[in-house]
């Protein structure tokens, strides 16, 4: 979000994913009470015309129904079965294309798509899966509750703690943070490892003419036939519903957890935001209005 | 060579290719008057069994027979009708997997392997082709003489130079270099483009603990959904005479064009290894013994 915004003028309303629930309707596809879930941008309230494409992109993917998942919450259409879900599902299928018995690093383990790439990594895939997060209770977390095998808080010495967990090296690393946490898990990947690069929250803050600089990242790729690719979940649009699909099904067998870090009140939407890239949000930041 | 020789111990014989002549022979295969290429190091002499492996995998390749090439030098057979040639070729067609009328970029292009990536890209695949290379003769050598579109000097402004070569930027990118440059590049890289790592002799000069700092690259993979892959020529080892025997083709059609540096005399070995680091040769550096 910090990203896409500033592509676009000031002014513009906040781009956000929305469930919203429909209190008046011209449309008998979209009928009163019922819920959709759409890029709808920061608003408590929103007149829309589902089949009206916006002047910007991230308006222009059109709202759908949200369908009946019995007691889950609608929101979580949010984070597991929506976009975060979508994107931990076919990034790591797609890009790290992971093999029973490997061995998998996730840096922005405790996030909305880094708790979900890990499990699925672990409890369908059957990796050794070990999560980069920034708070021993994130930690705890991703161990205890996830079923993760080793979790680490970047804040103590990563190169070590890896080399400890898993001296034989990693298969798969879906990265989320970029900057120097990635060049020490990629110098100990082994021959023919895969990155997926989900994101680069390291560097969030920089404008684009004064990134930050880290560890080359070129000897290791070369010595090991590294191979890493940069992904955006709107790849797969075509494929969007097979990953709900599994992930729902994944949660009802028991294979997939989550966990939301709901903030209350419309008002209180920029510090949960801000809060969120701050690292104090566990699993998916949800504001609720 | 430089890197490959850190993993042996002080004394090893050094790393290298070399066309010999047979002046005395036990193996009817190997008949006197003949030569083979093989990784037989840096040596006047060699007494050698071809069929017994080495302890070390750098002469544990086995030599071949050079075949008859005419008038052609048999020294091509450590440049652009042996590994080099192998390098460009399968790191080309197998990592770029380039389309006609693609933009390629091509780092360390007046070198053994950066010449004949950017002629392959040019006068077979139909590629627009930048070089970039480290002196104004080297950059004049690949314009005039082997039909580059573009060359730019490293030591001048490659991101401005890049900007109004290929403004609308770049699908391929052939690293040798790594670093920096590398860094500029591929932020000017459209989306979905592909680099092919081969080498990172910016990073050659220092150990593995203290490796460089380079503008990170994981925002430009994420946004332009990239991908980037190392590699090393043994990987198509079952195929290498396929490249050979194409290079060769491509010479005799007057679609590849080479160069070799010379340098005379086995003492002068040395001087003429770190003077190729430097980039004081075009093209294959060889020596004559």
């Amino acid at each position: 979000m910090r990203v896409y915004i500033q592509r676009y003028p000031v002014g513009v309303t906040m781009i956000g994913a929305q469930v919203a629930k429909i209190i008046e309707s011209k449309n008998p596809d979209f009928p009163v009470g019922r819920r959709i879930v759409g890029y709808l941008g920061w608003r408590t309230h929103t007149i829309i015309n589902p089949h009206r494409s916006s002047e910007y992109e991230f308006l222009s993917q059109k709202p759908t129904l949200v369908p009946d998942i019995g007691d889950l919450s609608p929101s979580l259409y949010l984070g597991i079965l929506g976009m975060p879900g979508a994107t931990a599902y076919f990034g790591l299928l797609e890009i790290c294309k992971p093999k029973q018995g490997e061995v998998l690093v996730v840096s922005g383990a405790a996030g909305a798509v880094g708790s979900i790439v890990g499990q699925i990594g672990k409890h369908v895939f059957g990796l050794t899966v070990i999560g980069i997060a920034g708070s021993d209770e994130k930690c705890k977390w991703l161990v205890e509750e996830l079923g993760f095998d080793h979790a680490i808080n970047y804040k103590k010495d990563v190169e070590v703690a890896l080399r400890k967990a898993v001296p034989k090296g990693i298969d798969c690393y879906f990265d989320n943070v970029g900057g120097d946490i990635s060049s020490i898990v990629i110098y100990q990947m082994k021959p023919f490892g895969r990155v997926a690069v989900c994101g680069s929250i390291s560097s969030y803050n920089a404008d684009s003419s004064s990134l930050p600089k880290s560890t080359i990242l070129q000897p290791s790729f070369v010595f090991n036939q590294l191979k890493m690719e940069g992904f955006v979940v709107t790849r797969w649009d075509n494929r969007f519903s097979e990953a709900t699909k599994k992930n729902l099904q994944w949660i009802h067998e028991g294979k997939l957890r989550y966990r939301e870090t709901i903030t209350k009140g419309f008002d209180n939407m920029f510090d949960a935001f801000v809060g969120m890239l701050q690292g104090k949000s566990i699993g998916k930041a949800v504001v609720k209005v």
